[in-house]
This record gives structure tokens, sequence and C-alpha cells, in this order.
């Protein structure tokens, strides 16, 4: 078996292992948050880690009101501008730790007054080192080049300081949930094997979602660059209105994740007019309206709560450019011409 | 002649009278940012005008020390949530000044506490209401659906906003001279027009610039996804080397856009490793090193202030795009299923 389909399957052991080792160093981290008056948040990250910052990016916005912003490593690092970061949160994230740009951000924005945190899943790498805080996934090895254990550790370790620093211990329990369905999506496994076979010659997609669900479509897209050689694009379903959408003709290949939440109009929407012009399209929902629009409907477990939907909806996504890999007879765990830890400044 | 053509065409003489009737008001924006000692940033826009944002994100980071963040309108909109904007600057963009939920953003931010500013090329629209200042667009009637004019009067207006707030006027003179550029890039036309026929059969491809300059890459990706029907999207040359530079093969379409800077290295590392995967480039630069590498060498006019170049350098892209849709035969001014203003929330 696949480095990287075993490692899909270790998350739920892993999330479970990351909040039951790390959750007092997280409430130490949510305690400083509220006691340093942090009022902004910025995340710097790269890869698979820039979709876990866009997901905590909307979670601090949503949840715990904090303007929240991914911050570009090369004004840092390139630029060496002059930014003014008191009762700013600068938070890192590296699951190697080794992302020097990510590194040389944290250092620059603690003298620029900022409080930093590093998340990684490397505990000795050198990002601990520069940062004043460090939250660690427990994922274990990671050794497939494209992430997934360590994105969905990352994503609960962020859900977790989330809820702590807005002192709503209680959703904790939606994390759970959110644990088991990734249990559940296992179950389908043989249907996403089965039919991700009919786009073997696909060349180019968009992956669709809305709201703190926009990271799922990053990294899906992500994931099938990576594994499937395709050019992959993750949208805003409404992003993907204002222009994108003008590109869709008959067999247009989109997939969309679709948790249930205040998003289903617009999605549903957005799905109808990609019907209209006939374009394809696979839908992991457990929303019986939006999955009727579908060609492949894949019946999600539900109900989640949104904000915790990411994380588990990531994984069919995993399985689909797993298998998608699989069917091109592409070997998933060493895609041509990437390493497990990429040096850019 | 399509209006599209035009519109590119007429950009030197809309940004110029811009700058002549608009700059009071900026200076006036300018001086309300320091005397209410705005300390973040927020950005909100969709389509063209999001690329605008991401210009703008780029400079109050750079020029002007400020933590700034393009805000997703979604958080507002249809999460209601309630985040402390004390000493934050909203700036809303919509060349209709109709998007609905941008207005309600800038509606929200004011609420919570933010100065709020409208840039906008609709002087009568709904977003002159919402807002606490206006900035105006001169760029007169665009009635092409792809945004040209109204994407690089938009530039200028936020370069000239930063150059005043950051006390530097002298920098506006780099400004006239991007506008020359402009000028001088319309003799590249034959060549542009000429070689883009190389593209008529490419279905998907990626844009690349790094920087301040990464508004370019995305832009030009959303005029090509527009105009073309392509699937194409801009990356930063960092970004890009973490994962999806793996879809590249031979012959893989890849447009780089590379004004002198402190990113040279950084661009000519990534066409080089683009080269040994057997890419084709098409780069659009004034750096003979990062010319060297392409397939298709536009020399740019130059050199040009990189905080400036995003201003000139898309005019390349736009003729790009323009003359490839000919190439296929579709009429750029009406991109099949979009309309000129797309309301979403």
């Amino acid at each position: 078996m696949h480095r990287m389909r075993q490692e899909i399957a270790h998350q739920p052991a892993a999330i479970l292992e990351t909040l039951e080792q790390e959750r007092p160093h997280i409430a130490e981290v949510a305690r400083r948050l509220c006691d340093e008056g942090i009022r902004f948040v910025l995340l710097v990250a790269r890869g698979t880690s820039d979709n876990a910052a866009t997901y905590a990016r909307y979670l601090f916005q949503i949840t715990n009101g904090r303007p929240a912003a991914s911050a570009a490593p090369s004004v840092a690092t390139l630029y060496n501008a002059d930014v003014d970061l008191r009762e700013c949160l600068m938070m890192g994230i590296s699951q190697s730790g080794q992302a020097t740009d990510v590194i040389e951000c944290l250092e620059e924005a603690a003298e620029l007054g900022a409080m930093t945190v590093a998340l990684t899943n490397s505990e000795d790498s050198p990002i601990c080192q520069a940062a004043q805080h460090v939250l660690i996934t427990h994922a274990r090895d990671e050794q497939s080049v494209p992430a997934t254990k360590t994105y969905t550790t990352a994503l609960a370790v962020i859900y977790t300081l989330s809820a702590l620093w807005a002192q709503q211990a209680d959703r904790e329990q939606y994390l759970l949930r959110a644990v088991e369905a990734i249990e559940e999506e296992f179950q389908l496994e043989p249907l996403i094997e089965d039919r991700s076979e009919r786009y073997r010659y696909m060349e180019a997609c968009v992956v669709l979602a809305r709201g703190v669900n926009l990271c799922t479509a990053d990294e899906v897209a992500l994931k099938l660059s990576e594994t499937c050689y395709l050019v992959a694009r993750g949208y805003s379903t409404a992003e993907f209105r204002h222009g994108p959408i003008a590109a869709v003709d008959e067999g247009f290949p989109v997939f969309v994740f679709a948790p249930r939440g205040p998003m289903d109009a617009d999605i549903l929407q957005t799905c109808r007019a990609l019907r209209e012009r006939r374009a394809e399209l696979m839908v992991f929902s457990d929303v019986p309206e939006i999955l009727e629009q579908a060609h492949i409907a894949v019946r999600m477990p539900g109900p989640l709560s949104e904000t915790c939907a990411p994380i588990a909806y990531v994984v069919g996504g995993q399985l689909l450019a797993y298998h998608l890999s699989r069917h091109k007879g592409i070997n998933p765990d060493e895609p041509r011409g990437l390493h497990k830890v990429t040096l850019t400044r």
C-alpha cells in the first residue's frame, strides 16, 4: 500500500493523539492571546500549510472576531518592510519546520512587536527556535510528499485554539464528531475509487467551496495538481461566478465540496448555473438539493458543524486525488520534481 | 475594433485623467489615514477588483508598514461575524459600485469602528453611499466585460494613496514613468499578436510573478480565463514550487511577468527549473538573464520602479488575452455567461 493511503487512514488517530497531547499547550497559548490583547492575526505559510492558514484566517474572524490575514512571506524576507505588529499574532505553519521564509517572517515579526506562534509537525526543527510559542501536530512521520495528516492535524489545532481563545470549550465536541465523520468516509472509498477512473484523461479542472470551506477547495486542488499532474484550481463559488465561469462549457469538470451551512443557497445557485452550461459535477455534500445537481454524488456523513467540516471533507478529496493518481499510473508518494521540503525565500 | 482593444488603448490617458482629477481627494484620504492612526488595512473586492486589492495589500505593507489583508466578504455578509475594527481601514473596490457583498462589508465595517473608503469608477453608484470616503477612477465608461482600464486606474489611485500616506510624494514620478511604459508597450503589440497564435489550442496554463507583481499573474490569468475560456491560474513563483510545479511536463505553457526587482534571482531559478522540465515559457521582462530562458521573449520597457511595474506589465497580458481570444474566434467583449456586473453575497 502507498504511504499516502496509509497516512490518509491514520488521520483520525493522529487528530485524537494531537488533541490529547497538545491541548494543554493550546490552552496556554489561548490564554496568552487573551492576556496580550491580540487584535489581529497574520498567518505565514506555503503550500498545504498555506491552506491550513486559510482555514485559520476564516476561523479567527468568524469565531474570534479578529481580522486575520495571510501575510506574504516575501514582504518580510525580500522587501525588508518595516511593519508595526504590536497587538498582532503572527502564526507560522510548516509541517517540516524548515521553511526558511516562514522562519524569517516569524523572527522579523517578533522584532516588530508581534506575539509569534509556530505550528509544526517536527518538534526539533528550526521553526521551534524562531517562535515564542510552539504548537505541535502529533501526526508522527509523514513520508509521502503530498501532505495529508499533517494538514488535518494542523486544522484540529487551529480549531481548538480558536475555540479556547473564544472561551467556548464546548465547541470541542464538534471536532470529535468531525473525526468520527472521517471514519465514516472510508466507507465511501470504493465509490470514490470506482468513479474517479472517469477522470483518467482530464487535464484541468476546478474545485469549488465557499466560506470557511474555501481551504478545502484550495487543498483538494493542490492534491490533484501534485498527485495527478493537473491544472486544478480552487475557487470560492462567489469568486468563480465573477469571471472564471466563462471557461465552463460542455463536459467541463467541476468538483464541489458543500457541507451544510449558511452557504447552501449560494452553492446551489452556482451548481445550477454550471448545469445550464452542461458542466460535469462531482459533489461531496450532505445537502440533498445540492447532491441532486451532481453527475457523481458523494453523500457525505453529517450533520457537521460547518466550521469543523473542512477537517472531514478534505479526506474525500484526498481519496479522490489518491485513486485518480493510481488510475493514471502515477506514484502519488513521489510526484515528479517535488521533495518533501521545499526551500524558498 | 473591439471595445476591449479600445479600452486597453485608453489606459494611459485614463490614468493621467484620474491623477489630475482625483489627486486632491486622494491627498485628503491620506491625511485622514494619518490623523486617525490607521494601523491595519482590510481590502474587500471581487474578480478583477480583488486583484487590485492584492496590489494594495503588498503596497500598504511594503511602503506603509501596515499589515494589510484581503477580507473575505462572506465573513461579514454570510457569517455576521462581530470583528473589532478600530484603527482599521476597510477599503472596498468595485468598478461598477454595485457589488452588494462589498457594500455590505463597508457598512458593517463602519459600525465595527473602521474608517471606510470606496474605490469605484461609478460616481453615483450605491457604494458611494456606503463608505465614509470615496475615491473615483476616471476611466470613463467601460463597456467590454473584461475589465482593463478600470483596473489600471484603480492601481494608480492605490499607488498614489500609498505614496501620500507614506509622505513620499516624490514617488509619484515613478507612476508617470509607468504610464510612459504603457505607451511604449503598444509597439510590442504586433509581436504579441503574432506569437499568441501559437496558443490557439492551449487548454490550461499558469501565469507566474512574485512579490508586489503577484497581482499581475492573477489578473492576467483572470483575463485569459474570461476571454479565452482557459483554466488559467496565477501563482507566485515561490508558491508554484511548493507543489503545483509537479503538473509541468514537456510543452506545459507558462507565462512569466518579471520586471526588474528584488525577486530576480528567485524568478530566474524558477524559470530554469521549468526549462529542465521542458515547459514552454513566454516571458515579459526587462531582465536579460530571465528573457534568455524564454521560448517567446517580450522585452518590456524599463527600468521601472518595481512597485509601479504592475500598472505597466498587466497591459502586456491584456494584449495577450485579447489577441489570443481573437485567434480562437471568441468575441472578447462578451464572454459567454458573463455580465459586466455580477451580484453575489
